[in-house]
């Protein structure tokens, strides 16, 4: 369902045209990131940290150069010397080079199990695999830290000499004065909270395969999230400069930002540049989840004070998160999203990022938020429940508007937040009762940024009327239909006359990730300015055809008419086939930084029920509310906000790193990390609210986060509920339940 | 050496860098044709006729689709129905696509030795190999004519109903009166001629691997001379749009023009479809020489009439040429070529393209042009012998110049036709005496046309100041570094900072074939034109980074300067590493369709020796002059005309198809098609004179072919120098010329 807030019309965009690459990728004709093949390929494998935390004393690689097959075996020293600062010098935040690089292979210190310490190249994989247990590394055990509370306890163990009590950073964000601001509450509602390690959970596994000629040229295959981004941090790591190297993207297999990063990458380049093979790693499912970055462990205070009517007037959190083996949790982005919901004068945010021993953080899906969220929006669904205002009632009173004041700063823009409210509000599944006494009902909204960034397009028209498209975002969700449907709505063609495709980082100019929600809006923009270069030269052809003033000549529903002579009318494709002979073939460009990709909300609403017994949430009813601006993809938007609700429900009830004494992840497959299936879960509907971004041509927002942020707050409002327990630790599990209900 | 007769200077252009891809290419990485593989591929091998001549009654696969292993087997009726009529539905000349189709498999007749009859696919090349033996043919044998003469003859069977007497086309080309000049005439020289059919010699046999999948998108990976070319005429013939193909081109080793047509590509993509697998063939060595496309034999009466003091009054010639098996000798080249090197106010040219049993021809080098220049420089040899006139003293008498009349019509643009004259004559080679009574020493010049066509390049700027550039034209003989060359001639940065590739038919714009020697020509226009569209964005960034005006910017060797303010410079890299901060990428593109690729002119000079006794020829020294225009890469001009002299040197002493009585060629392979080596030949001295093409922006005219024209008749006029007989025919080797002494 669409509830639409402007009057504009679209012919492509909005329509949901099957995905260009849906053919491939359904008969196994699309090739993922393991699935490169080339002359002379030999394979890696990794030897792993069997402790949490430890001090490298030796590493012995002797034996394992000797075994036969063996190639070449790498440790952190065989890359350059890095120092340990953060540094800019590629687009995007600063880097400590020495973090990134210890964090690929450990140098001194291992810093969780799982920390990559040896990498080895054999013929085989087996081979690879059985030269690690040949190499001697000589250990002195340290104590470990697995939870912000151990890593910020009197006498816990240091990870970095230069981080104080582990915390690497501690910044605050504040407007008006809290303290004020709960002065004038009648009600101050307060909690703790604590959540659990999460991963990703993308199917692909990482792969990487390198191959470095002794002209110092370096190709890499891969999948990932931003091909240019990967190029960036090699260069980097490696010491060579980025156009030493070129990323040839291959499929990517789901990301939700776990794949933004670098592991492997290094790694076969060195082992390539050593040997004069083109070498391959791939990661098991073990390797992914012990070893790449899932996103943060934390411990949260929240306050939040009202009036009796309900009016929110001072907000409090402090927000400590586990950033892993080095610093970078997403507290910042969780502070930025926590409250801006809501019209708050008086807000004060103290946000920590804290190392301990897990793998190193990386970014998923609206990184942080749903932390904050599953905090914030408890305390204002026991806010609701105190003032004994209907939830949403309260959210729409204190609801965020364009031109309120966020803690970031600045002011909002044109949003659709109280949108969001109201059509929760007014959908059947609210204004219905619930299904049965035992159930419970409950509604949750977030915030997220989002994101964009530099983006390129190059359209090239064939003399058939098609149109080639090349861009440079990474196709996860959807992206090649997203950006050939801008094409065709500017040019008035079919979709299906789009050709879309990803260029490597040679073909296509620099462009940004895909990730922060902002492929759609960025890269689709590209290829809306690509489109119109092409429609500009086109115009000109169609004046050159008919020997007539370029002024008189326009393009409306793909076909060129003249202002006075209403004779001459001519087809895109048919003009088209007129290209050889008026100045031979058309191609548009488009290079780009373009800002503003609008801010996205959400409200959900959830239905379940407790088995009291077995402690087992089974939800009943789902419903997603989200303006995603202008969906130009209705069908793509709605799986977003689907499978965002479905990561956030995994996230409530069940996923978690489970770190055993030793600290060591003690879950490590699928069948241990629990994620949701479709059995455990009804159909997600999604309600699509547009409020379109006044920034973009076509009123485009980011849409692939915000829905991963309300629903661990929601499923926790709808428990308490059905069962009148305020669940404040992630998972809701059924043994975490059984233990609330027991008073445990 | 370098003549220049020009005072513009460069900094990039004119240099002689190692080229981008001769790292790969030496080292074995580079991939070709035959290197791609492919999950699942099969592969395919052809049933070719047996017979010069034959109608097919019928054939029978059966037997050959049950064996086991094979997956499909196809013929000519496999295809759609195509009308036998020469159509223009792709940019080029237009096509008659039931010929077309019936040379890459016989319908209902067998042309020629080798012509293809079926084509089956299996799990492995040996597979499909014996499947080919259980294919039975019935065939019912024709007479054939192998030469033109044969074909003309009476009696002569029919290669196609509707060419009578075999001939396809008849046209003449006039100017003046003929007549009226032979009057005018004090001598005439009149001469038959005869040469036969040679094959450019190309190292890399043909290969194409096809994929179609079953949403009807056809992915052909394979080396030519032009991938869009292959992929418009596969379209063609498969009867699909050219959008559902996509070709993706590998590296090719040698064309010469042999490249520039399809035969394997329709053939691997049905087969495809037939199986669903990608399918791959390859040709072997035989099947080249036998099956793809030489150039014409011919039979040529030619007469030129001039005054006593030397000026020639007048010229005709009658070119008879064969086609093969299918219309199309390059007949119309050859009339267009023969006398435009002299101002002659009388010519009439008759060309005649005949059919007969043999491959049907394809381009090679300069195509019938030098077969015509063997003939009319012969006959201005014979000229300057009887009027007692030093042959380049009377050339440059005659010599056509800027405004001298065409027999195509046309003036003649800014030239360097007698500066070629005038550059061999004052060499070291012409002025020294000969160096023994025993040899030889000839002249003899030569005029190709060059072509262009449409050309795109886009080009990235990375943040580390390098430069990527996607061309569309297939690099043969240097064109990456060619382009780049011009890349950083615009922004004034080193040509190893620019990082050149070719794109496939997706990723570029339509670019027309490397071939007419149009390659450098365009493409280097392109890039020039796609830099230009960089060097305008990163002077307004410039402006940005300094806040100023753009007009007050200037670019030059590379770094970026004020004109008021001289403390204001910045080279290109340092504004490169400030993009990300301005707006973000820059890109730069070109599409266009560039006219007047300039002329071309060639005068070469041979002293040889004689042996009387087995009447072998050997090269003593070898000089040739060529217009280059302006020669970007000298190295590669200097290339382009040493293998251009010894492709004529080649075709001139040795190489033949030697067609016994059935009409087979008898020395289908490298061993008994002689080909000259490096041992055959002295270092072939090359002289680049530089007449700059007023119509490019660097001055650059096409280079690649003419340097094949002039060597057939320098070497036949050097023999005549030594043993006092004129050779009319081709190969004049050892059997030939001691046929000639012993006047047999």
């Amino acid at each position: 369902m669409t509830t639409a807030h402007t009057n504009q019309k679209f012919t492509s965009v909005g329509s949901r045209p099957v995905r260009h690459d849906g053919f491939d990728k359904v008969t196994g004709k699309a090739l993922y990131g393991a699935d490169i093949d080339l002359p002379g390929l030999i394979h890696g494998k990794i030897l792993r940290s069997p402790h949490a935390h430890a001090r490298i004393l030796s590493i012995d690689t002797s034996k394992a150069e000797k075994l036969a097959g063996v190639h070449a075996v790498i440790t952190n020293h065989d890359f350059p010397t890095q120092e340990d600062k953060a540094v800019s010098k590629i687009p995007g935040p600063a880097i400590n080079l020495k973090q990134q690089t210890s964090n690929i292979l450990a140098s001194d210190k291992v810093l969780y199990k799982g920390h990559a310490v040896a990498a080895v190249a054999a013929n085989s994989a087996h081979t690879a695999e059985e030269a690690l247990a040949l190499i001697k590394v000589e250990y002195e055990k340290l104590s470990h830290v697995s939870t912000v509370e151990e890593a910020l306890s009197n006498g816990a163990p240091l990870l970095h000499d230069q981080y104080k009590n582990n915390i690497a950073s501690h910044d605050v964000l504040e407007i008006g004065d809290v303290d004020k601001g709960f002065n004038q509450a009648d009600l101050v509602v307060e909690r703790e909270f604590r959540t659990s390690t999460v991963h990703q959970g993308y199917i692909e596994p990482h792969s990487a395969t390198g191959w470095w000629t002794a002209n110092n040229k370096i190709t890499i295959w891969g999948s990932s999230q931003g091909h240019f981004q990967i190029r960036d941090r090699t260069s980097l790591v490696l010491g060579v400069p980025v156009s030493a190297i070129k990323v040839i993207p291959m499929e990517i297999g789901g990301g939700f930002g776990g794949k933004t990063t670098i592991y492997l990458e290094p790694m076969v380049a060195l082992l390539s540049k050593l040997t004069g093979y083109p070498v391959k790693i791939t990661m098991s499912r073990s390797e992914v989840l012990e070893a790449t970055g899932p996103t943060s462990g934390s411990y949260m205070k929240v306050k939040i004070g009202a009036t009796k009517d309900g009016k929110i007037t001072s907000a409090q959190a402090d927000l400590k998160f586990e950033a892993g083996a080095y610093p970078g949790s997403p507290v910042g982005a969780a502070s930025n999203c926590i409250f801006t919901p809501y019209a708050i004068e008086n807000v004060r945010i103290d946000g920590y990022d804290i190392v301990n021993n897990k793998p190193k953080t990386t970014a998923y899906r609206a990184p942080g938020a749903p932390i904050g969220a599953f905090a914030a929006e408890t305390l204002i669904d026991e806010l609701a429940e105190k003032t004994g205002i209907d939830p949403l009632d309260l959210r729409i009173m204190n609801g965020a508007k364009q031109g309120t004041p966020r803690v970031s700063g600045i002011n909002n823009p044109l949003i659709g937040c109280i949108e969001t409210f109201q059509t929760t509000k007014e959908h059947a599944h609210y204004q219905s009762p619930k299904s049965s006494k035992k159930s419970g009902r409950g509604v949750a909204s977030g915030f997220w940024i989002n994101g964009s960034g530099a983006a390129c397009a190059v359209a090239n028209v064939n003399f058939d009327g098609t149109v080639n498209l090349t861009i440079g975002s990474m196709d996860i969700g959807g992206l090649r239909p997203v950006a050939a449907q801008h094409v065709a709505e500017v040019l008035g063609i079919h979709v299906d006359d789009v050709n879309p495709q990803v260029g490597d980082t040679e073909t296509i100019g620099y462009t940004s990730m895909t990730g922060g929600s902002g492929g759609a809006f960025k890269t689709g923009w590209a290829s809306y300015e690509a489109a119109q270069d092409v429609k500009r030269q086109m115009l000109e052809r169609a004046a050159e055809v008919w020997e007539t003033s370029l002024d008189d000549i326009k393009l409306e529903n793909g076909v060129f008419t003249h202002s006075s002579d209403t004779e001459l009318k001519m087809s895109f494709r048919e003009l088209a086939s007129h290209l050889p002979e008026t100045g031979g073939p058309v191609v548009g460009r488009a290079n780009l930084d373009p800002r503003g990709p609008g801010s996205a909300f959400a409200t959900h609403v959830v239905d379940l029920e407790v088995d009291i017994e077995t402690g087992k949430v089974t939800i009943l009813r789902y419903t997603a509310a989200q303006d995603a601006g202008k969906a130009v993809h209705p069908s793509y938007v709605e799986g977003q906000i689907q499978g965002g609700a479905v990561q956030g429900i995994g996230w409530a009830l069940n996923e978690e790193y489970f770190i055993n004494a030793s600290g060591e992840m003690a879950n490590a497959s699928l069948l241990d990390y629990r994620m949701p299936t479709s059995l455990d879960l009804p159909m997600i509907e999604a309600l699509i609210v547009e409020v379109p971004n006044p920034l973009h041509p076509y009123g485009v927002r980011g849409v692939g986060e915000v829905a991963i942020v309300p629903p661990l707050a929601a499923i926790a409002n709808a428990i308490y509920d059905a069962i009148g327990i305020r669940m404040t630790e992630l998972p809701m599990n059924p043994a975490a339940i059984r233990k609330a209900i027991n008073g445990e």
